[in-house]
């Protein structure tokens, strides 16, 4: 698989990816040896493609835009893999994203890798395989990456820490009540794109500044904090050193495409020229290992048959003030890891 | 203790008290033991004070305005407890809050209780020993305790998972580029107070318009969301229901107290009467605990000797790509608990 995988031809090859990110997708023992085996063999000829993020709520044009932008790429002589990261696929059993009938023409090209989310398992676990189908797409030789996620929870935070950029979409129409930004995510977009800008100019131009002033807001001087924002501890931190870009577009019609892949590119340019793209990365990674650690630690002690007797009546206690949340904290390790945390 | 905690005259109760937080602060198994009984005999006496917290940068004027409210209080008929977080004294050694000077009226008022950071152990266990001191304190009948952080990392989170309210301090100038908001923290405040409002007018309703528009802009409507933010798993959320507002004070000259407390009053009305104020207590206590759980798993993974002996190695081949972090994830959680976990 690894030989189809670095120089398979086109269509061998993309067999060959799709059944590789099959395998790691997969929960068997056997599987996961296999895949793991597979991804250090792969490994080697991996990091060398742009990793795009794409964040936005249902609705903003994610497709179109994305669609436009894999196009306008392949007549440049790139090769780009799309992947998607869905949090309502695990947790509805459909999907947001509605894969099945998006980005046709650029599905159909010979340069392009179309996957959608894994349809099942935490976040935590879809996004590890996008970070491993990701691997398996860069050792295919795709020149960039996009990693699309959809605007409803924490994926983006998920794709802010797997990726080189995130660029966040956006309605005309943000400044509205209705369609706010949420929580802590406008601090992790390198670029906000306002899409459909075609629908209401007025109001694109309006949201640009009122979106410009909030990302002014949001500006960071605890870049040197003791204790890194959890959202750092993920991996996912806006890069320093570039001062976030909003830019307009309108991808039904083409429009602001190039103005988006220019400013990517002078992105690309400056954080290697700095070391920014590099740090990232390595911290990326090391975040990565830390998150997969703890979920894992967490699910082996919800798993230890003591944890299962005891927690929910000391869950119950804790919500109801009947014990301190401490308390129970110590007698649960001390049942699932014979040891009590000192600090 | 728990006698003179709960009934001892003034002197007393403020001297067990003391010695309650210092044995609770102690990392003795033996005084762990002993804390969680004491804990465990006054769970019942608590939950009744208000918990006001509140987060600033050094400068913008907490402790004055703490002791200003504080006095206020007394006035009213109540007591007052102030309890404070301070990260950078267990990194330092030394204390950005810088202690010993501070709040010497209120300090020296018999219905009022004060207590520094503790001044060793990581965010997570300092953290953990404040929340136990509120509880001393609460248990000692205080009607008001605050909690008070200085604005330069994540301990802003830790207060707002512990506080009914979050009150974040501002100086007038915060829309200028270097006095900016912290990631994260605005999405936090359920109140924004803007303090030494005399020292510029002008500048202090520029930066009311300002935060108000950016708090707007950070209003949610991902309440509903399928995956919780990070700062929502630590019992952090600003309040449902309440739109936050923004204030100013002049805490030097006595100004603003009154219009805070009526907010404060306005907001606790609301909350306890829509049920919100229930409801945050109730996640906090559970998110603490597994704030906590997590903490402890992680350290006791960090102590086994396999991990110990592997980590280095394997931090250094996932900085530096050769292993993938996901691989290297499982290598060291099969060494540490002998199980792989499957998503």
């Amino acid at each position: 698989m690894r030989d189809a995988i670095l120089h398979g031809d086109a269509s061998v090859q993309r067999r060959a990816i799709a059944k590789a990110i099959t395998l790691l997708e997969s929960t068997r023992a056997q599987h996961r040896a296999q895949g793991d085996a597979l991804l250090t063999a792969l490994l080697p000829y991996t990091g060398k493609s742009l990793r795009l993020g794409f964040s936005g709520v249902p609705g903003v044009g994610k497709s179109t835009l994305i669609e436009a932008l894999g196009l306008y790429l392949i007549d440049q002589g790139r090769r780009v893999a799309v992947l998607t990261i869905d949090p309502s696929s695990s947790v509805s059993g459909g999907s947001i994203l509605g894969d099945k009938t998006r980005m046709e023409k650029l599905s159909m090209h010979e340069q392009a890798f179309i996957r959608p989310s894994p349809s099942s398992g935490t976040l935590g676990g879809v996004a590890e395989k996008t970070r491993e189908a990701m691997l398996v797409c860069e050792a295919a030789g795709y020149d960039i990456v996009i990693v699309e996620t959809v605007g409803v929870g924490q994926s983006e935070v998920a794709v802010a820490g797997m990726t080189d950029m995130l660029v966040l979409m956006q309605l005309p129409n943000a400044g509205d009540d209705l369609q706010a930004i949420k929580k802590g995510v406008l601090e992790l977009a390198d670029l906000v794109l306002i899409n459909k800008a075609d629908i209401d100019a007025d109001a694109a131009t309006r949201a640009q500044a009122q979106i410009s002033s909030g990302l002014q807001l949001t500006e960071i001087h605890g870049h040197a904090s003791a204790h890194p924002q959890p959202q750092a501890a993920a991996g996912a931190q806006r890069a320093a050193h570039w001062q976030p870009r909003v830019i307009t577009s309108s991808a039904l019609h083409g429009q602001g495409i190039d103005t988006l892949w220019a400013a990517v590119r002078e992105f690309q340019t400056l954080q290697m020229a700095n070391g920014a793209f590099h740090t990232r990365r390595q911290s990326q990674a090391l975040a990565w290992m830390w998150q997969r650690i703890d979920a894992g630690l967490k699910q082996s002690f919800k798993n230890h048959p003591a944890v299962r007797q005891q927690l929910p009546q000391l869950s119950a206690a804790v919500q109801s003030g009947q014990i301190a949340a401490s308390t129970a904290a110590r007698h649960l390790l001390a049942a699932a890891v014979g040891e009590v945390p000192t600090d």
